[in-house]
């Protein structure tokens, strides 16, 4: 009954946004993806059940990890079912007459505007302002109907509201890449294929002492469990405890797939204050 | 002769900005702030030894950390000399006849906009405006003269520009915490005292075996050193290689002022693909 039906995936930001590129990239072009206003109502949606799956950025290759988001995993019961890598490339968006020479204000996303400094340098007539969105940004302008408007965003953005690429790949970083994370109802998860490389990422608190990290990573260590990720959170606040974002490599659920992980974290429970396995899912390719 | 003038410091952004209050948290109120554009003029300034110091954000407790100021780091030969951190207390800052209830727009850096959600969202009459900088948006509107405008800064930049707190400490999260770096020509360091606390800063690259970094901790662990910080960080367009920041409790320089640091160092570089420290400086408070 449900096989017509599209898979539901609910993304933040407006359509055309890098968000919805990540969730083709990952799921295919079958999918029917739902714009969010925030990552708030992205978890609720989840949370009811009102959409299959959502996608959220988690970090990205200039700007870092997305702490916000790992709180809002940490809030909610959600496992990560996928990940996602995308090359951020950035394209001056303008109306189908438009010409680059004719630009005189380009709205985007802060930080898209600012990985795009040695463009703005090249053409110093463009004045920049900042926008709530990158895809949103290309709205207004070609509702605005202005040919002296451009907007910085996505290919795909240009393809959503039919703006014309005036300048492609104008990012100052050709390796700009961000990873995203698809997340799922805990009783909507589909059966994972065995052959798969697999990830675990887990969150748990230490104590700091001296070596309490050394013998956390130990677990993983002795056990040739390959270590994929991870980062230190201080806990503002409470300056003698941290939380630790580990990924690792392979996958944690029924115990006899993988035994050595399962035994890691048993392991590793014995001395962390909490630990919390975020999910296992397939790796994404670079 | 140079004992009566100020102290120099760089900062990026307007007056009235985040890095300023930092500077003068760290430092005092007897040094010069100087303003700059961008993070590229900041390193300028500092390598041609135009300014004393300069004072950069490196990691706030909700964003992370700011690759593109490490990024920085490692592309210029300038020590960190000290850090500091800030709470962030946004306020909503209006013209000095202004009521809240007035107020239709408010300006402000879009990361400061995202901070303060629950404000918006109890105050829902009021329209979000991004801007390019905290500071900045006070300045404007208060050059606007437009008594329905309002802008989100800190209480710094309500002083600077004779704007009106209209309500104080509106962010979501009371634990909002900016950690900054202090950094220096090497060739202006000043002595530093020998009673204080000192951290070290390292950035070393590793290739991507299971168990490389626990090897990697191990030089510190073995020698009870304190790990205060660490994060990996992929490099893009080489898969198989991380860089890795560390934070460490200790000071590097005189061998004999901390010769296990000084081992450690000499141990990892025996299998790191290469280390970089950034600098050793006097642990900032919490």
């Amino acid at each position: 009954m449900k096989q017509n039906r599209k898979l539901t995936i609910a993304f933040q930001g407006e359509p055309g946004a890098f968000s919805e590129a990540a969730a083709f990239k990952l799921l295919g072009p079958q999918i029917k993806p739902i714009p969010c206003k925030d990552f708030e109502d992205l978890f609720r949606l989840v949370t009811q059940r009102k959409v299959d799956r959502a996608i959220i950025p988690i970090e990205n290759s200039l700007v870092g990890s997305i702490h916000r988001n790992y709180d809002l995993l940490l809030q909610h019961d959600l496992p990560i079912v996928g990940e996602c890598y995308l090359r951020i490339v950035h394209n001056l968006i303008g109306l189908p007459g438009a010409k680059v020479g004719k630009i005189k204000r380009v709205l985007s996303h802060q930080v898209a505007l600012g990985q795009c400094l040695h463009f703005f340098k090249e053409n110093s007539q463009l004045e920049a302002i900042p926008a709530f969105d990158t895809a949103g940004s290309v709205k207004m302008i070609m509702n605005s109907g202005d040919p002296t408007q451009a907007a910085i965003a996505s290919a795909g953005a240009a393809k959503t509201y039919g703006g014309k690429i005036l300048a492609p790949g104008i990012e100052d970083n050709k390796t700009n890449t961000t990873r995203f994370l698809l997340i799922s109802h805990p009783r909507s998860i589909v059966a994972l294929k065995k052959k798969t490389s697999f990830k675990t990422s887990l969150v748990f608190r230490l104590k700091n002492h001296p070596g309490s990290l050394f013998r956390a990573l130990a677990v993983f260590a002795l056990r040739d469990i390959d270590l994929k990720k991870i980062e230190s959170r201080p806990i503002p606040g409470t300056p003698w405890e941290y939380l630790f974002y580990v990924d690792i490599g392979g996958q944690i659920g029924e115990p006899s797939i993988d035994r050595s992980i399962h035994k890691a974290i048993e392991h590793l429970s014995e001395f962390a204050e909490s630990i919390r396995v975020l999910g296992s899912y397939p790796v994404g390719k670079l």
